[in-house]
């Protein structure tokens, strides 16, 4: 069973947003068992979207599409749509209930335009949006279905997990695929692929491996296919297991866990405390920390450090230090890391500080130079990174290393 | 003139990555007046690249592919450009001299898996890599050209701005086209359409005009076709002096404008320093802001006061109103705010308190509810906001709104 997903919109192609919507309605596709044999995006243009649509759902049996279902002019799905099914619109009764609900808990009037949101084609199955006014829309053609998704991701999302799951799950002709990635970080590459070369070689047959770097984590994708679930697992299990010996300090997690989700886990698993002391990387720390739900349980809190007063002030870094080693030196770094833990009652503590760029760098420490300190109360490993001369990749590439020498410090491994 | 991109691997049709490229790849080519007409993402798989890039190739200008130029196995883009351009591979001799180089900078060997990534058809214009190991490649057939990027972001980047821009502006037939965006805050979708419905009507037929909400931010994209740039300009220019009027207020900037950067640009403007007290948003706003090249000239740094001890030991906030008021309340928020600006020797502040959620929520104070202040120095004005179920959500629109606040704050308007 396969699935194209259309995304409408003349902004994603002049550029101006990025389409997170496919990845993450791939994502779901992928984990049912669907594969997405393409992405499209094309323009707000009647003709475009009906060719686009049609050809789609003439070699696909899933067609997904997103975008152009809002309240304003540039909004032109729907009619396509009726002109694609043969019917015309009219106004569902619920929906047009729910419209007139959100706007009269928020105080405000139900305009013309926010009625009309609540017309739909008369041959679909509508998907109520609890999110938001635009409803989603389900529609059969010979063997194949349509599902037309408003845009706005939260409200996509949203449809799609109370509406469409359940309904593509019941579907038949579904493969079994098993998609399982290992989340490395540590090794270069082309280093990596050197160092687990045998292991690829040896993969079997239907096993596929893709590697997927970024900001200093590399991911590693198998894909498996086979007879049934109990098949795939214990296969890719048995992959995992050989990879990990190989390279058990770089594997921090599987799938979609995250640097500062794994780091979360440990926290709570040792009973254990975080605050952080953040320079050049300006909060992005504890930023990454606090999206996790609950860490509230384990992190206390952090100083954004960015003027060497706040540094002295907040911190209690040594005025002499700062100006004998300098602002981004293992001293300081060390300092930081230290006193954040007396200073934030925290039993760990992260601390950074570095040259991000553009200006600031010099000879001797060019704009890319971190240093990144991690402390148990007392106890402090300090170590200094080189990276590039982009601030965006610094700022990153500085808090994921913080991250992972946390997690490793916290394990008792080598850093 | 019009252009294609297709972005290769199978990576983006699993959900695996989100593909940022080609947003990115359509804002330069839409500022050089080419207009993409479909970005499409397919699988690593030979037939499926060679069918597509021939296809693409037959019925546009410009294609340009991302994707599948790595050292490793699942990387086939080479071949079958060779099998394209009928042509074999040959060595690269100053892409082999630059991968050499990088190594040895790094103090690490030269792989043969390294040397490969030098391997280019034979047919192809090499485009340097100065950010990477995998060079791009420029083919020409009949009227077309093909440009093959690899797909890590910002080596992509950097290949294109130093290689390829400048050759795209030297062709022939682009179009007169100008996108211009204004970025509103403030006004939910339906309400700013019905505000700016007389205007909009007026527009004359070569300006388009669509909505683009995101997170409390709504984008007004203004498309202008037209004989010449000083034409498209001064139509364009004379429609947003005319916008100005109806929601002078609710304009923050234009384009690629951020609220950050036009916070960032007031303090700078007014020589007025910032800090951040945030609890919630967990570090967002300081990120945010420190995102900025020179942020160092205005922002002194933040607290990330996540736990009350640190919302009292930090920020000196009374332990009595947290007690009576419970901490996201008016009080404590003024209060933060109002310390912020003392305690770390600056003239505005930013302070946010709220219910992030999953967890935390009552029925007084629901998850959504978040208080947020802005100072300078003694004068603070406080706002309730109600905002989502979603963490993420309450998140991004607490700092949006944050820095909305600000701005309108320092420029002295009703917020």
């Amino acid at each position: 069973m396969n699935a194209a997903i259309l995304t409408i919109g003349q902004e994603i192609l002049i550029g101006q947003i990025v389409d997170t919507n496919s990845a993450w309605i791939s994502q779901q596709l992928n984990g049912l068992g669907i594969d997405v044999k393409q992405i499209l995006s094309i323009p707000d243009e009647s003709e475009v979207i009906y060719s686009s649509i049609n050809q789609l759902l003439n070699t696909h049996d899933i067609v997904i599409t997103t975008g152009g279902l809002g309240p304003t002019s540039d909004d032109i799905t729907k009619p396509v749509l009726c002109k694609l099914f043969n019917c015309g619109l009219v106004s569902h009764g619920p929906t047009l209930n729910h419209i007139k609900e959100i706007f009269t808990k928020r105080g405000l009037p139900v305009t013309e335009l926010n009625i009309h949101q609540a017309d739909v084609p008369e041959s679909c199955d509508v998907l109520m949006n609890s999110a938001g006014t635009a409803p989603g829309m389900w529609f059969k053609r010979n063997n194949s279905v349509l599902i037309s998704l408003p845009g706005v991701p939260f409200e996509m999302k949203r449809i799609f997990k109370e509406h469409i799951m359940q309904r593509l799950a019941g579907l038949d002709g579904r493969k079994v695929i098993l998609h399982r990635t290992i989340l490395t970080f540590g090794l270069p590459e082309s280093f990596l692929a050197e160092k687990i070369s045998d292991w690829e070689r040896d993969l079997p047959q239907n096993i596929s491996l893709a590697y997927l770097p970024n900001h200093g984590i590399i991911r590693l994708r198998l894909s498996c296919t086979g007879k049934n679930n109990e098949e795939v697992e214990s296969l890719v299990k048995h992959q995992i297991e050989k990879l990990s010996l190989i390279i058990p300090d770089n594997i921090y997690g599987f799938d979609d866990d995250t640097l500062e989700q794994v780091v979360g886990k440990l926290l709570k698993e040792t009973q254990s405390t975080l605050s952080v002391a953040e320079s050049c990387t300006g909060g992005t720390v504890a930023q990454l920390i606090t999206s996790i739900p609950g860490a509230s349980q384990y992190f206390r809190g952090g100083v954004v450090a960015y003027s060497n007063m706040l540094k002295m002030n907040l911190l209690s870094v040594d005025k002499d230090a700062i100006e004998k080693h300098g602002v981004v030196s293992k001293e300081v770094v060390e300092e930081m890391a230290i006193n954040s833990c007396r200073i934030m009652d925290s039993d760990y503590a992260i601390a950074i500080s570095g040259i991000a760029g553009p200006d600031g760098g010099t000879s001797e420490k060019p704009v890319g130079t971190v240093w990144i300190a991690v402390a148990k109360h007392e106890k402090c490993v300090a170590k200094r990174f080189n990276f590039s001369d982009s601030r965006e990749v610094n700022i990153a590439r500085s808090a994921y290393n913080a991250l992972n020498m946390l997690r490793l410090f916290i394990q008792q491994k080598n850093l």
